[in-house]
């Protein structure tokens, strides 16, 4: 039994774009399967693509496949990267998209992919998802030895994420992304409360720090450590993006 | 061949909660294949799933495994439940979202998970979809003998649904779903007409009973036997949605 | 391995219509497998689906079977066709939906299938996806011999499509379709222009004609040869359709 080959793209679900780069890697692997992590990245937005890559790949069996292809850069000279990881393979547009994951990989390997070599006959310069990645994920799923794939390099491009801002008594927080909840996550991950005790302040308003959405009354906000492992802003049966907006004030100050 | 796992959730597809459900059952059985039921339940909305999976289920093959999370309770007391029917299987929270399919079975045995034996390691207070009820589902399809998922129960949740209301002559009939075409699916079944004569009078309107949309002239709104058994108002290349909205006065009055 | 099973509907994905066809499937054909080309065809739109599967059916391996569905006439007396071309098989309504198929065919073979023969014993008059073509789809991937679907015929429906229109100088160019980053696909495919030099206006403004979005500053209109071979109107970074709507006056004028 292969492992997945595991998408992530902005290309969402109403065109074709999705089903055609399966169907290349089908016309290469027949055997191939597929898990769909998200099609719905907002369009050409890296930084969002990079945190979900992030916090999913080690719910993943060893030897899956990460296809990701958000790719604003498409067609001109950026390079195309396939990593190895610990357990895991990831193969896309050098731009950013896999710099969380880099981050906490201690032994990623990233090769250039030799382009002229791996795309498709007829390469558009507009979708390299088809014509290039997907082939490419193709061959790794196939075995083919990770040091064909090209040259080894060791300047990836990396983004720049919103930290948290020291302010008297704390941080201001960051949102990192929101969720189909209206669940605001926060650049702030479960470790580094490191056990002290603090206040949650939104937009001026106090929140109660809680385990689950319950635990607050129906349409009251909370905070909570979230299933990625970042503090998350919600409410309760509710969306606390729709009451506070996607980017609040949000204060972490130590008691 | 192991029969499919088939999802159905309000997690939506723009994150990565649904691919990382599928990770951690693959994690475990590498063979899993999955069925994408739907996704997109209105955010909570537990009725919704249940009428879902109480019209979808009898379509799939003996021994396929219904995972099923629409948890607003999720972090709390609630129990999680594994029901084994007449063929398939249907892992879950104890909230009523598997009412329906509970009534439609004769022989329906349900257990009540042992959650400390079955969850991740590290499980989350507010992600049991991918750190309880991913594992129960792969435990199941791995054959896992019945009784040991925990013990038995005969109290299951159970919801009420708006039920037709008697006026002279014959019911006021409630919507039970609004489809993506803007049909709305009414709680009076194909059985329950009986094969009497009946008039459908929608916000005051008498609208023609018909076997196909094509029946009724573009644009003009009609009644009949929808794909799941249940009386349907539609418009012939239409929405009846954007036309009555989704919760019109609609009288059934004998003839 | 069996090839996959392909499908393109205008079902959406918050229904089980799309699940419970292949669950359909899986219950005849338990080994099946499947890519989703698309369910989010526009409700009802023919020329859409037909331009989907036209710029798609090549990437797939030999022996793929589309099972697709865009179906506004289903219960009527429309015909449902199984046709099989040099590589590969298509399942669904005589309705138009397989024009831009059978254009770039030499060879297809068309049979009107024998409704009674292979629907559902309970079949519905709106859900033929379910009751008819998937149960069809089941057979061609469990090699049924072709003929055996049905009486071959040579007059499908084929429908129109809106095409290049000659003004001085050069041609004004219909929108084919437009794509999620708001791309505007043009019926002007690249052979057409045959190395010819030629400039695009669009809405009296020339747009430069290049090779990748990222040619044009960002927010600036573009033209170039898009993925699937055919002129397109975009922006770097941003939507062409939000600058000029879904149909705006394109003149493609010969230098």
């Amino acid at each position: 039994m292969k492992p997945p080959i595991v998408l992530l793209t902005d290309f969402g679900l109403q065109d074709h774009y999705v089903g055609v780069m399966k169907g290349v890697i089908l016309s290469r692997v027949p055997e191939a399967t597929f898990v769909d992590l998200t099609h719905e990245v907002s369009p050409q937005d890296v930084r969002e693509g990079a945190y979900l890559l992030a916090v999913s790949y080690r719910y993943f069996p060893v030897g899956t496949i990460f296809l990701a292809v958000v790719d604003p850069g498409v067609g001109t000279e950026r390079r195309a990267l396939v990593i190895r990881t610990e357990a895991h393979f990831f193969v896309g547009p050098d731009n950013g998209l896999f710099t969380l994951v880099l981050k906490r990989s201690r032994t990623a390997e990233i090769r250039a992919v030799e382009v002229e070599r791996f795309r498709l006959p007829e390469a558009s310069f507009t979708f390299h998802g088809r014509d290039l990645f997907a082939p490419v994920a193709a061959e790794v799923l196939s075995g083919r030895p990770f040091e064909e794939f090209g040259p080894k390099i060791s300047d990836p491009v990396l983004l720049e994420f919103s930290e948290p801002e020291p302010v008297p008594g704390g941080f201001r927080v960051p949102v990192l992304k929101v969720d189909r909840f209206g669940n605001l996550i926060l650049n702030f991950s479960a470790e580094a409360l490191s056990g002290r005790r603090f206040r949650v302040v939104v937009e001026g308003r106090r929140v109660p720090f809680v385990r689950t959405y319950a635990e607050a009354p129906e349409g009251e906000p909370l905070a909570l450590i979230g299933s990625d492992g970042f503090l998350e802003i919600a409410v309760n049966r509710g969306s606390a993006a729709r009451i506070f907006g996607n980017d609040p004030e949000i204060l972490l100050l130590w008691e």
